[in-house]
């Protein structure tokens, strides 16, 4: 996430993650191939926003430059296959020396998949919160960005009034989905406009969202997960655990914005000509759709969100509720999956190409 | 250092260190200086080589940056201050996430020490050795490598026979000398190769290595220095704490060249012109033109020279005989400088341009 006090890196490791991805592989090959056919670049400038560090950072960048290669096949480019510039951008909290520990052994193996080898790449690490500028001026021909844009710069300002829970839900006062918003439109109006001086003319961006499909903000599919996170801290409020007013206090900085209303951003900033929009949903237990897998969704989800939820609970309410807290969540998430099996997450993905400036 | 198992980074952190860079800042402001007015780029591409991670490792291009923006201010470009890329390169095993912790602060300091600030300073971390490429093609404007250049990339072949000795000294056979010699044209026309790809025409590159003024490799000069170190591993030998086949096939992989040894390999690559060619020299103990200094300056030289040592001297003889090497070390280092006082290091800076491809 970024901003805040538990400010690491937007965590990006999860199985559900690399579902997501997978989900969305063929929106960014048909991005890449468009930027690489009209622009074919002698080197060309990839950056992946929010790459985390783990199994699954190279991930975007192993496949968006096994489709340059392949396209070079196709187009009989055989011997003249590009540069590659790789910028793996994250918050400066995130793990980069693991990230260029493990980058030797990354190339080799995408060396050895590529029938003939890949060109030349340079890999290079870029920290700092993508809400501000850090590339230079007109210098991108690619940029990827998963599971990150839905993390606002910081908790709206203004939603005192949101007691009993952590995130927007169908309870939240008015004002809390206004502020929420704004700030969302803030934020994503400010990458959109960073990026649009860094992102060469003809140059594509592919964006993943955790969203919703629903116009409603307070819709199920995008709240509920917290809400059931809400439930559990109500109970230990309930026991005086957790003071109230702390409760209170709390709020998640997060934004799961509709097709609509990313659409909408990109419009007003108007640097960006959309190509795609698309939804797609993932199973809140990334196992559920392995047939021979009997096991305790709950378990799984609470895993899931424990490294998402926890540095913002253990900044706010200490360490020391932590435990409880998880294994408060994750008996209720047991308890609500075994009724409700459409628990999805929705991501919203969209592609979009950098126009002539104006 | 480079290669081997103690690799981490090209170690740049000592008081000596620091000192040596403001010895040399002349030559680089010269340089950046031809640079800028020859090419005025609109995004100025900076790469410092073997940056390490700690004190000194934003020295060199807050300083480069503040002689930028000075020229600017006398050119009377003063809305128009570059963008600044800055790569910051060392090995893998360097602590890039140090240094990216620290970035913000340092972007602030220097922004407060230039009056009107400095133009947007896009930084990034780039692990590799630069013995190879590590740059796209075609994009430095300015390249700095302070104290990183006389680490070979390994130990020369062939340098069994250098019995006593973990370095060149008077008592070394004629093939040592070759050996070593060999291995520094090697990784040095490597380096100028990969170099003369990625610099811009008109681009300059500013070395500095831990060098000598004489013609002789076995000089006193740069030898000494590990000689007296190899004393303390050969009393070890004699009283059985080191085997002395471990003895034998020890040697640092370090190559302290002439200055027309670095012109002979610039010269024969062909691809730069030499602008300066200089020769400066720093006391073993850096605190030793401090006046009120009445220390002992064995204490100091151990200290400085441990960190460098060390790795090397662990990988190969393992932990245990550390402490008892360094403080032999420092017992000899203290009795010899009680007698000797011109205990210098010798440093050789060349600065080049790189000239039109042919």
């Amino acid at each position: 996430m970024n901003g805040g006090d538990g400010e690491t890196s937007y965590a990006r490791n999860s199985f559900l993650q690399r579902k997501v991805i997978c989900l969305t592989k063929s929106i960014r090959e048909e991005a890449i191939r468009k930027v690489y056919c009209s622009k074919t670049p002698r080197s060309l400038v990839i950056a992946d926003l929010g790459c985390s560090s783990g199994p699954n950072t190279f991930l975007v960048v192993s496949e968006v430059i096994m489709a340059v290669e392949k396209l070079c096949r196709e187009l009989k480019h055989d011997d003249e296959s590009p540069e590659y510039q790789v910028l793996m951008n994250d918050l400066p909290g995130n793990d980069f020396n693991s990230i260029f520990m493990s980058l030797d052994l990354f190339l080799e193996q995408l060396s050895r998949e590529v029938e003939g080898g890949i060109g030349p790449c340079y890999v290079s690490g870029v920290p700092g919160s993508f809400y501000g500028r850090i590339f230079p001026t007109n210098t991108l021909h690619f940029v990827h960005s998963s599971y990150s844009l839905m993390w606002l710069s910081q908790v709206p300002e203004g939603v005192e009034n949101n007691k009993g829970n952590i995130y927007m839900s169908s309870t939240s006062p008015l004002n809390v989905f206004e502020a929420y918003y704004e700030q969302f439109q803030r934020d994503f109006s400010s990458f959109l406009k960073c990026r649009a001086q860094e992102v060469v003319e003809g140059g594509c961006m592919v964006l993943t969202f955790l969203g919703r499909r629903s116009d409603d903000p307070s819709s199920k599919e995008c709240c509920y997960i917290w809400q059931l996170l809400a439930m559990a801290l109500n109970e230990m409020v309930a026991e005086g655990i957790i003071k109230e007013e702390e409760m209170d206090r709390f709020n998640i900085p997060q934004y799961t914005p509709s097709p609509w209303e990313v659409k909408s951003e990109v419009m007003k900033e108007g640097s960006f000509n959309i190509d795609r929009l698309e939804v797609s949903e993932v199973h809140w237990n990334p196992f559920n759709d392995d047939e021979s897998y009997s096991g305790d969704g709950g378990y799984h989800v609470a895993k899931l969100m424990r490294p998402v939820a926890e540095p913002l609970l253990a900044s706010h309410f200490g360490e020391a509720i932590i435990e409880e807290a998880f294994c408060r969540y994750e008996r209720i998430l047991t308890s609500i999956m075994s009724k409700e099996t459409r628990t999805m997450f929705i991501n919203v993905s969209v592609s979009m190409t950098r126009t002539a400036p104006s």
